[in-house]
């Protein structure tokens, strides 16, 4: 418990479930409609530093957390991210795991899905696109 | 075994680790240096799939993954990230978990982190600002 860590002291009518080792709850910046939040009981910063029960229990209630979303917002897919560091994104400094239902149509080209993350980076279809160019033309320069 | 799938005949000397239940290999396209994925041995689509026994394999697998790369490439943190369905990105159907290193100035803002994949949803500092912003204008009007 950490006084002044907004996740260690929930409001209740936030919370969608809870085990002995986690919470599940509604995100207060939805970046999608559903977007919910798995974090530990335990207050720590980072996923690399939970045990081995923690594992399991983050785990199991991400994917009791899909079925509860499934029913009330029936999406079309799943996003699952969890941000370690400044570096990386992470703002409040106890472990939450983001579980984001996705809809058809709500970006342009979902193709690459967490690649997003590194804004234009994410493009590796185009890559593969340019490799395979690139190899017919090697295939071509072999034949000629 | 599924005889179609690129992740369940990989080439032995992409992989960096692996267990019973997982392998652990840099990814062919990566959105930054060190970027890895952790895969279930059995194929299957989807992390929401998983046994108790996956999930734990692959809870364990992420973090010796960050302890092998924090060696090799010591980043300033670390994006981890699922896609699940084709709406949230997903192209190869064999569940794999990204395990990004990140490094300080790789993207101008890093924060939001997961929440780019949805791009325009990302910034919600800016919407705290703005709430933030709000509740002083409330204020104001309840003390004049």
């Amino acid at each position: 418990m950490d006084n002044d860590c907004i996740f260690c002291k929930l409001r209740h009518e936030r919370i969608l479930g809870e085990c002995e080792d986690t919470i599940t709850f509604i995100d207060s910046y939805p970046a999608t409609p559903g977007h919910t939040l798995v974090i530990p009981k335990r207050h720590f910063p980072s996923f690399f530093e939970a045990t081995e029960e923690e594992l399991l229990a983050i785990g199991k209630a991400i994917q009791k957390a899909k079925a509860i979303l499934d029913k009330e917002f029936t999406p079309d897919g799943y996003n699952i991210g969890i941000n370690v560091g400044e570096a990386a994104g992470q703002s409040v400094q106890h472990l939450h795991v983001h579980v984001m239902p996705r809809y058809k149509g709500d970006v342009e080209d979902p193709r690459g899905g967490v690649r997003w993350i590194l804004r234009n980076k994410a493009n590796y279809h185009d890559l593969k696109k340019h490799d395979l160019k690139k190899k017919n033309v090697k295939k071509h320069e072999k034949n000629s």
